[in-house]
């Protein structure tokens, strides 16, 4: 059946649900560049102001899905576990929960993704290890999995084409928040991958896609459902984007703070001990479910402990270590930022609230991401965090630290950095990490 | 001021108005091919979903206008005055009134555009006269109305080329019914003339892009308002399109009726006369509009006297022969149509409705316009009208006469031409040609 693109757009601008016909239609006449950039990215637009139900969302996800392979894991014994989170800033806990679950004995076959808007991505980060290539084929991939229990891949033109090219559009027009995309694109690439069990990071507040608690929940039971309808082994946890996590937002200064954590590293500094710990407390917890999914252990509590000792025994960081190897990276030549600017505060008060998308902006600004797809991206370049909402600050006190190669661009990044900020003389209190667990 | 194209399209999304520079970045990067049509498409349908306050429609239609040059006609005596209809089936007073208003000595500098979906194009009349250039340059433009008070030219490389990219775009994005995007369109192009006053025929009906009367007024209320912020005299008619306009669609066939009435000849077929008298009244009472906006007449009446007075004087007729000649164009070869095919009734009863828009894409079924920017015009295909709405039906009479070079193209454009009516037993009341003045 042969369907114009420009009506298939227009019906769903007019408020219309498109049927799977036409939903397949034009992801697979997209996919093979039948249908250019600008009609997709004027339905992407369109599918953001008008959702879609049910069926739609579905038909979105089999169509990206069938776009291309899946990974057969058959031959890889044991219950194969990834997480998936749904973004934001500061947000590293993939490269210490996988060492962590791998070294705790679950195979983990992670596909990750790039930066996307404000967001950091799990490959990005990765890559800032110098040689480190996530360009590895299924087969290595899989063999790898089996072998040394985990592997991080980038998703490759085999594994949904479809959703790999949306999602590059998306990244770049705006049109990253929007539920049955989010939904689409993450169930296609994790049916991909031929996991058993799958814990989800839902993401909510200022520096997430979703903004309200109560959209991130409807989005989590959204992920829940299609997962379940494809026989997974599911949990969400929502979890707080308010403000940045943990210490360092940026490649190489989120993959310094990782391997801090794995090597067990204590710093002297209370304030900085107290933003490493958030990341540490966060991938201990997602390791946990992780490990409590495939049914090993009676509780979470004694999940949690596991992830722990395999932490605190360094056999994670050993992993890691593994890791690096697998992918020919080099950890030793991490690169270190050139320059550095603290920004500080000009008044004196508590942190009411902090920003957390104008915080993922400034990175942008200072090319820890990329405003458009062919950006390419500074490794060294980010921020530090010295202050979290509720802290208190004193006129002349750092708030931040800029980091980066190209000074010329700190400017602008420290006007967007102040802009997040909102200092009050009352004091907010801090809010939890975890709000709520959906199983 | 560097902008993050991303973050624009972000914020017209969420809802917020953008600023003057960050639309004039946005349109002037995208001119210059710095911004791609992806993120220019993902703009406009957030644009459709969002709108667009006044000031928004203002800095658009600037940087639209400020992305080419203006014709300077300062050197052009008079009060230089031009029309411009928002498009509609057998719209042809374009090549009527411009011979009445330059006859009656007031300089009418067009530029015009061709046949857009299922509406008709001056261009596209002219050019169906055997050698009729509409590719002048702006100085053989400015030259024309300067010494001959006339010259009809196509929008070029040099004028508003924004408009000519995103025009192109949006035709293809399901994102032309916008009204702040109709409106930074027409105006931008209309203020690049260099003219003093404008004429707006904003068309409502089942063959005008604004379907709803109350569209339409919006529509008008805006155009004029930008025209006004611009210092321009501007009235705006709201006329009728709820059935095409005269007695022929189709480009040699519309010229061959203007010609008629620039010649006063009169049919002696009564149903013929009923139908060209509509071109005629439309075209004298917009001529007035044209001549009374000048100010040299004390009232409408008198201006259309006046305009009257030119047209029956042969003066009128005139000025459409020297036109013919600055345009290289030769009438005498205007090219007649070699096949025709009556559409008759099968039922008894008035025409209650005519779907406009259906009878414009029976016209582009039969080659009378482009379906694809790359297709040619048969420049005698089109269709003739003996029956209106409001006028009884038996069956087996005559309600339409279609032409053209390629009779295996008349079955289709019949299928059609009977779908666009609706039938029935009780008669309906004729519609006003002119349903409001707005000034």
């Amino acid at each position: 059946m042969i369907f114009l693109p420009m009506e298939i757009i227009k019906k769903k601008r007019n408020g219309f649900p498109l049927t799977s016909e036409e939903i397949n239609f034009f992801i697979q006449s997209y996919t093979k560049s039948q249908i250019p950039d600008y009609q997709m990215s004027a339905l992407l637009m369109a599918i953001y102001f008008r959702g879609m139900n049910n069926e739609e969302t579905l038909a979105l996800t089999k169509s990206m899905l069938h776009s291309g392979i899946t990974v057969d894991l058959s031959s890889v014994p044991g219950f194969k576990v990834d997480k998936h989170s749904t973004g934001g800033v500061g947000d590293k806990t993939s490269l210490i929960l996988g060492p962590i679950v791998a070294a705790a004995g679950l195979p983990v076959p992670m596909i990750s993704g790039r930066g996307l808007g404000h967001t950091g991505g799990t490959l990005d980060k990765l890559e800032s290890i110098p040689g480190f290539n996530t360009q590895l084929s299924l087969e290595d991939f899989r063999k790898n999995v089996l072998e040394k229990k985990i592997c991080f891949i980038g998703q490759t033109q085999e594994i949904c084409p479809a959703d790999k090219k949306i999602y590059a559009l998306r990244d770049v027009t705006a049109t990253i928040e929007s539920l049955p995309l989010i939904c689409a694109s993450i169930i296609s690439k994790k049916m991909a991958e031929g996991i058993d069990g799958l814990v989800l990071d839902v993401k909510f507040g200022s520096g997430a896609f979703m903004k309200e608690l109560s959209d991130a929940e409807s989005l989590a039971q959204n992920l829940m459902s299609i997962a379940r309808g494809y026989g997974k082994k599911v949990v969400a946890l929502l979890t707080n984007m308010n403000q940045p996590l943990g210490r360092f937002a940026g490649n190489s200064l989120e993959v310094e703070e990782c391997v801090s954590i794995l090597k067990n590293e204590t710093s002297q500094d209370p304030v900085e001990a107290r933003m490493v710990n958030e990341t540490r407390e966060l991938s201990l917890i997602l390791s946990a479910h992780m490990i409590h999914l495939s049914g090993q252990t009676s509780s979470i509590d004694e999940a949690y402990s596991r992830a722990e000792k395999v932490l605190i025994s360094g056999k994670a960081y050993e992993k890691f270590l593994e890791l690096c190897q697998i992918h020919s990276g080099n950890l030793s030549l991490l690169p270190r930022p050139e320059h550095q600017l603290a920004v500080v505060s000009s008044q004196k008060g508590y942190i009411n609230s902090m920003n957390t998308e104008a915080i993922g902006v400034a990175g942008l600004l200072l090319k820890a991401g990329r405003a458009k797809a062919s950006d390419v991206i500074e490794p060294t370049a980010g921020v530090e965090f010295h202050k979290k909402v509720g802290d208190s600050v004193s006129i002349g006190e750092k708030i931040f630290t800029i980091y980066g190669k190209d000074p010329g661009l700190f400017a602008s990044a420290q006007v967007k950095l102040l802009e997040s900020l909102s200092i009050s003389l009352q004091k907010t209190a801090a809010e939890p990490l975890i709000k709520k667990i959906l199983s």
